[in-house]
């Protein structure tokens, strides 16, 4: 590490209290996409925080869309896109909170909050460290862009079409995606990017009404309907079966499989946190870690038909559905994946299962060689001390093939979280240690993106 | 039809207004089992009721039931059992009633109130019925015994053993069933038996709580555990693939393919009123007959699992359940129906499914050319100057085995009921021509049941 860094971080720990003051003016504002809360000032709060942190800025939006920050400072041969977004998921249930979620609370060096985490924090700490570089390193060796926007925990819907209009001040050679987190062993990790999401309702009528139960062995059950048509997406085994959707899973490459060798998966720590003996399909070690980063998933997350409550109730119902969540990995997209079912479900005769369309976002991967996650690795390691786990994808998901496949830029994500986050949770928050060592390592990553010897 | 019976049918239609009046007072009593409601007070009124009828009769009751009527009167070579309950359904939904459910009113010419169809009308009735015979025919050419229960409608729990201790006052040659209606066409029905039932809630828990559907590739999911435990019960064909279930089955006799030859059936009525295009499997004409009445039901009344409200909710389900109804057919039995269903389940390793019990009760059917059986088609074909359709089995369920099966009684049902009768449903009701029908009947029955001359 340069000398030049020790300058850095003495300017980074002595404004702690500073930093996490600004921050918690930040988490403080109620930005709640879903409810279209404190949209218009948090979106004012955050351009002038960036206009002072010496990015020429503007709002800009398409129509029906929130404000979406665009700013630029520096120059050099190399262009770096800072993505984060400013609003929030709701905070409920409030109930569970200990304290409440837009009153940001420091307790055993954690800073709680709704979006202290998700994704205030990083935008925050990012700024900061700009600053702070340009304090104490010096002029910055980069072009840096950003793209902050406000609709990403509603699904982004205007991103696209926004990141269309506006791509010559977005383009870049690399991009910083919001999020990262520390295991839960402690290690710092570096992720290259996130599974897509095809969100559907699969809903079957059957009867004008419900009837009475005793007709079941004559007039068909949409419940038995809607079984036997999720039977036929996935086996017992855990392998997905709709016709042909495999297929277009990549096999993973010798780098893939080197990554996954190399990537810590605490395997009894899962059993333990999800009270299970194993794993779907018996699976472990390396096959375990393939499902998980690179497979897609098909999931049932809610079930619901007839009579729900206590006894019986002779019923034969007249609608069921299901709510069922497919996370994508390169190269199926949601589009993809819903004409897949719907072909799949009619070849079997399930035309009176409907498809119903919710969240959708496509996947997007980058490779583990690429100069923006060098960048990412070097800088954490130099902060850290130690090497980064890297995650070839995330199992969530987000907007960065709207942004990064569509601008063709490189992605790397990591941040500020820590595995109890909590995340869209009660009681979401970071680690005040974890926000200070993001800044700097936010630092060193700007360095080692410019080509700078670290 | 012997001349005696004019007399009978002029005294009965000269009493319609007392007669209803009767009846309505009965059902002003809010004899809600399921809620332990007026079970005392309508017992003491039916006894009363009884005794001024001319039967010599006591309420007895077994440790923690309710007060059962049994009593006797008359004398002959023959004795006629007649088995009513006095407990009602509850009345829920209250707001789709047009008139409250407990204050009887005339409509159209229709008796509205919750019992007047199911069961407290049959029960009145037939009381009535035998005051009028012996005021116009003459004492009573047989020996009639009546048992008249109070916990119908939530599982009849302690009647097999009230009929065990008391099997001395029930024995009879026969036993005339609570109910019966006339189907839609408005012919008069015989039913020679009801279906058995065994009603269980299925239910997997998976992981120790609800999980984030990211990880639905690797950690076990309870709805789909449930669902392929489901799709090995029933296929999509309608066939019950239980192991070993429909081996149970008897095999239709000739005499069961005559009735069902004869038995009319209103496929396209059946469609209309339930929205659909086919029955299950396409199944129509004999084979439609044979499915309904003489064979096993397999129908999902309930499913409940995770998320289901609006939108997405990206979440892996702890817990998923699933309420099941078998409709018995002989020689199936509740207990023997849930010891497949477990062997069935475990020998594919759906240990994980736990099976509740709830409502269970065994099949009775009885042959068409019983001597009660013969008097109740003379019965209703001197009444109605037609042939009344014979079914062989009612494809609802109710406690006849507890007393018919054990104590050797061949059994035969018909009523006052019409097929909008709204049993167990808002607005039940009776045509008041139905019941001074059934009054008449009722009274030819128990001459023919007798072997006088028709």
């Amino acid at each position: 590490m340069p000398d030049v860094f020790a300058a850095f971080d003495a300017h980074v720990r002595a404004r702690e209290r500073e930093y996490v003051d600004e921050l918690s003016a930040l988490v403080r504002l109620p930005t709640v996409s879903a409810q279209g809360s404190a949209i218009a000032e948090t979106a004012a709060a955050v351009l002038g925080r960036a206009q002072r942190a010496g990015f020429v800025a503007t709002a800009e939006r398409v129509s029906g869309g929130p404000p979406t920050i665009i700013g630029e400072q520096g120059s050099g041969d190399r262009t770096l896109l800072i993505y984060d977004h400013y609003d929030v998921q709701p905070p409920d249930p409030l109930e569970e909170w200990r304290t409440p979620p837009f009153e940001p609370t420091i307790r055993d060096g954690s800073l709680f909050g709704r979006g202290t985490s998700d994704n205030k924090g990083n935008l925050m700490a990012r700024l900061q460290a700009v600053e702070a570089y340009k304090a104490t390193v010096g002029p910055l060796p980069l072009r840096l862009r950003i793209l902050f926007e406000g609709e990403e925990e509603i699904g982004s819907e205007h991103l696209a079409e926004l990141v269309r209009v506006h791509a010559d001040r977005l383009r870049a050679d690399g991009c910083i995606w919001e999020a990262g987190y520390k295991d839960a062993a402690g290690r710092p990790t570096v992720s290259l990017g996130l599974k897509g999401i095809c969100y559907v309702d699969l809903e079957v009528r059957g009867t004008a009404l419900d009837a009475h139960s005793s007709v079941g062995g004559i007039v068909p059950n949409a419940a038995w309907r809607l079984v036997w048509a999720l039977a036929s997406l996935k086996d017992e085994s855990g392998t997905i079966i709709v016709d042909g959707l495999m297929d277009h899973v990549r096999v993973p490459s010798a780098a893939d499989l080197a990554l996954l060798r190399a990537l810590p998966f605490d395997e009894a720590g899962w059993k333990r946190i999800h009270g299970i003996d194993g794993f779907v399909g018996g699976a472990t070690g390396l096959e375990l870690k393939r499902k998980y980063f690179l497979e897609p998933t098909c999931t049932i997350c809610g079930l619901r038909s007839g009579y729900q409550g206590q006894g019986s109730k002779t019923v034969l119902p007249a609608v069921a559905s299901a709510k069922v969540d497919f996370r994508l990995v390169p190269d199926l997209t949601p589009e993809l994946v819903r004409s897949l079912l719907r072909a799949h479900l009619d070849s079997r005769g399930f035309t009176d299962v409907a498809i119903t369309p919710h969240h959708g976002e496509r996947p997007s991967r980058w490779p583990s060689d690429t100069d923006v996650a060098k960048a990412a690795v070097a800088a954490n390691r130099a902060t850290y001390g130690t090497e980064p786990v890297v995650y070839p994808l995330m199992a969530g998901s987000g907007p960065m093939a709207q942004v990064c496949d569509q601008l063709g830029i490189p992605a790397v994500g990591f941040g500020s979280g820590n595995a109890g986050s909590a995340n869209h949770a009660p009681n979401e928050n970071i680690v005040i240690a974890d926000y200070i060592d993001h800044i700097r390592a936010f630092g060193r990553f700007l360095h080692a993106f410019a080509g700078r010897p670290m």
